[in-house]
C-alpha cells in the first residue's frame, strides 16, 4: 500500500503577533515543522505548539532558519558553514527542550526558507546543516526536496532523509522547483495539482514544466495552513489520497517501513 | 575532607564582540556557567565554549538570562511565570545541543543577572525557573545563592541544588547579599575575602555586615575571569583552599558525594 | 466651540506579521502614534505608515517604546534614565527620517505601553522621556495622560503637552486609570462610555470609580483600530462628538488654538 | 594646496561590549562614521559618540549597515531595494536625533560592511541607498569608494560624494579593491602604504596590483582605530601628509572648497 506524510510549517506566531491557523491545520496533517525562534516564534509559542501537536497526535520536527526575524528567514544570508552548523544545532536543541517538557519525541528537521533553498543547491551549506543535525541526534530524519544537495548530504552524514514534494509548484527537468518568478511556476488548477500529487506518490514521477516526465519521489507533501482556502485545499488532498487508497502516516512511520528512503 | 566547586560565567562573547578571558580562567575553575544567547553569546560562541570547557575538564552548566542583549540581562523585566519557564527551557535546550555535539554532559543551571537576583527573592519566579529546569532534565543541578527562594524551589521541584557564595561580597543577617549600592557591600581586602571563603567552606558560617555570625553553606564559590586582577585573585583562592586541605571538585562530584545538599 | 483630537496607535506590523487595521482606522482619526521599531514595526512599515497617514491627512507622532519586540513593549524594564532619554531620541529621530522623506511634519510624541505607564507615575522616567523629546525638537507636543508625571515633566522641559483620555476605562479619584486587574476597570456599556467622553471634553470632569466627580481634561481621545468592533465604536464616538457640536481636530490645531494646554 | 579628510568607523560598542579605541583615535581624524544600531552600537553609545566627536571637533557621519548584529553587518543579505532605502533612512534619522541633541551637524553618510561592498558593485543597491540619503537630507555627503556604483548613484540623486581610499589595500585595474582572499590584497609595508597615500592625494593615481598606474582620486583616507598598531599607523600617515604639505580637513570643508567632487 502507498503511504505519504503531510507536513506543514507551524508555530510561526511571535509574541503579540499571530501567524497561521495552527489549530485548524493540526487535525489535517501528520508532521509539524515547528519554528525555533530565529526566523519566527518565541519560547512560549514553541512550548504551546509542541503541546498542540502532541494533543493532535502530530509528529514534531524542528524548522530552523536564518537569524532574520524581520525578513521571516526568507532572505539569503552569506553565513560561513561552521556558523550554519551551530545555528542549526542551537535551534534543534531549543525545540528539543520543549519536546522533553511535553514528553514528545523530536522526529525530524526541515530547514526553513532561504536556508532551505540555498542548501538545496549548495553542497557546503547542505553539509553544514546535516552535520549539525547528526551532531545533536543522528536518529533525526531530514525532510528536504527530492533531488537536492540536502538529500545527498543526509546520506553522507548517515541521516535518514524524507523527500518532500509540493502540490502547487511546477518542477524543472532536474527535479528542482521552477522559481516563482518564472511563468507557470505555480499549479493553480487544484484538480491538476491533486492529480500530480497522486502520481508523485504512486509512481514517483511528475511532468516537468518542459513536458518531460521526471522522477520525483514523494515521502511527504508540504501543505499550507495560513488561509481558509489553503485549509480547504489540504482537505481535498486528504480526500483524494484516501480515495486512491494512499495511507497518510507521519514521517517516523515511513522511516520504520520498508519503503526505500534515500 | 572539605570540598568546594569554583564556578565562573563563561562564553559571554557575542559575534564580533569579545568579552572575558575564557582561556585563562578555564584552567582555574571546575564549573562553567555558559551563556545561552539571550543576554550574551551566540551559537558559534556556545559551541566553542563547550568545546573549550571539555578540553579543560571543566563541568558545563547553562546560564540562562533575560532576552536583553543590550542590557546584558542585568535589567529587571516583568515577565510572566509561564514565559520565564519557557525561556529557561529554550536556553537549556540550546546549550544541550552543543553538549551533545561535543559529547559533554550538561550538569547544572545557574540563572543569570537580573533573572538570578529577582528569583532569589521571588518564589513565583524561582518556581518558574525550577519547573523549566526539571521539565528538560530533572538530573540537572541548580546553582543558586544559599538562603534563596531558588534553593527552596529546587527542593519543591525535586531538583538537587548547590549553594554558591561570593568571596568579595558582604552578607546581610538573613544571608542575602548586601546590595552594591550600600557602603561595605564589597570585601576589598583580598586576605579578608579569602579568610571568609575558607570559613564558609569549613564551618558553613560567615560574619554578616552587622557583625553577627550567620550560616552560609558553600558548595561552590563564584569567581570572575574578566581581568588580570580577577585571575590573580582566583589563583590566590585556589592556593588558600589547597593550603587548608580543601579539595576543589566540580558540582557533579559534590552531588555524588555524601554532603548534605539542600 | 469645543475641540478634541482622536489618536490611535498605528504601524504596529512587523516584517511578515500584520497587526491592526490601519487602512480602516485612518479615515476616522486625526492623529497617529507611529511605532518606531523597538516594541513593534520596522523601517519599511514605518515608511508606509507615514505615507498612509499623510494621504489620510492624519497628523503623525512618534510612539517610542521599550526595546522588547517579543513583549510588544508591554513589560516593565528597569532601564536607567540616561538610556531612556537616548532610546526616546533614537526612535523619534528614526521616525523623523520618514517624515522628511514623505514631507510630513512630525507633530507629537506618545510613549508606548510599559514606558508610558511607568512614566505616568515615575517623575524620573517622565523627565528622561521629556528631556529626550525636547533635545530632538522642542516644538514636539507630548501626548500623555492627564494628571500624570509626564504632563508635569513636559511643563518643566518647556514642551507643550496634550492630555489624553480613554473612553473605555474607569478612573481613580486621583485621575489615574483603574488597573485592568480591578473589577470595574473597563467601561463596557458603549453609551455610558460615550456619555463620559462628551462630559470629559465639554466639562473637563468625569465620575471616578468611587462615584466622586473629578477633573479630567480631554485634549485627545485614545481609540483603537484593531478589530471591527473597535472601528464601530470609533464611528459612534465620532457621531456623538459631532452631534454635540464638538469639532474633531488634530493635535497641532489644538496647540495653535487658545485652549489652555498644561 | 592639497587637502584630504581622515575618516574612521566609530561608536561600534554595544551595551556591555566595548569595541574600538574611540577616545584615542578621535584626536587623529577629521570625520567619524558613527554606527547606528543595526550592525553595531545602541542609543546610549550613539549619544556618547556624537558628544565625543563634537568635543574633538570631528565631523559626524552616519554609518548605516545591515540588520545583523551577530554578523557585525559583514554578511551579504539579499534585501529588496525599497527596504534598503527604508533602513538607510531609519538609521540616518536615528543618528540625526543625537546630532540635534548635541547640537552637531550631520555631515555625511558612509554605508557599512556588506552593504558598502554590495552597493559598490550593484547599481540597484547603490541607488536604494542614495535615494534614502537624499530623502532625509540632500545636503548630506556620500562617502564611498572611488569608481563605485555608489559614487555614480550619488551623482544621479543630486548628492555630493567624497571618494575614499584605503592606505593598506591593493587596487585592481578597474579601481576596485583587491579582495582580501587574493594574495597581495594587503599593503603590509607601512612606508609603501604611506607613499601610495601621498600619491593618491597629490596625483590622483596609484599603481594597481597588475603594475599599471590607474586613477584613484582621494578625498578621504579610511583609517582604523581598533589597536595600538592601527593608531600608530594613523599617526605616521598624519605626519607624512603634513610633511608633504597636505592639509587634513573634514569632509564638509572639502565640499565647500573648489575641489572637483564627482
Amino acid at each position: 500500500m502507498y503511504t505519504v506524510d503531510l507536513n506543514c510549517d507551524l508555530g510561526e506566531s511571535f509574541g503579540n503577533y499571530v501567524c497561521g491557523m495552527d489549530d485548524q491545520i493540526l487535525p489535517l496533517i501528520t508532521s509539524a515543522n515547528v519554528a525555533c525562534g530565529f526566523h519566527a516564534s518565541d519560547p512560549l509559542t514553541m512550548e504551546k505548539t509542541v503541546e498542540s501537536a502532541r494533543n493532535s497526535h502530530v509528529s514534531v520536527g524542528a524548522h530552523p532558519g536564518f537569524p532574520d526575524l524581520v525578513g521571516f528567514g526568507r532572505r539569503n544570508m552569506s553565513i560561513p558553514a561552521p556558523e550554519i552548523t551551530a545555528l542549526v544545532e542551537y535551534q534543534i536543541g531549543a525545540l528539543l527542550a520543549f519536546c522533553r517538557a511535553k514528553d514528545v519525541p523530536l522526529c525530524h528537521v526541515k530547514p526553513h526558507g532561504a536556508l532551505y533553498n540555498m542548501a538545496a543547491k549548495d553542497a557546503l551549506i547542505a553539509d553544514a546543516i546535516c552535520r549539525g543535525i547528526a551532531a545533536v541526534d543522528d536518529q533525526l530524519i531530514l525532510l528536504a526536496p527530492a533531488h537536492s544537495e540536502l538529500i545527498r548530504s543526509a546520506r553522507k552524514c548517515g541521516l535518514r532523509a524524507a523527500r518532500e514534494v509540493f502540490a502547487d509548484r511546477a518542477y524543472e527537468e532536474d527535479g528542482s522547483l521552477v522559481p516563482r518568478s518564472k511563468p507557470g511556476s505555480m499549479i493553480t488548477d487544484e484538480n491538476e495539482a491533486i492529480r500530480r500529487v497522486i502520481q508523485m506518490v504512486e509512481k514517483g514521477t511528475v511532468e516537468a514544466i518542459t513536458g518531460k516526465e521526471i522522477e520525483v519521489e514523494a515521502d511527504s507533501i508540504c501543505v499550507h495552513g495560513d488561509s481558509p482556502s489553503a485549509l480547504s485545499f489540504v482537505r481535498q488532498i486528504r480526500r483524494a489520497l484516501k480515495e486512491n487508497g494512499i495511507q497518510i502516516v507521519p514521517l517516523y512511520e515511513l522511516a520504520k517501513g520498508g519503503k526505500d528512503h534515500e
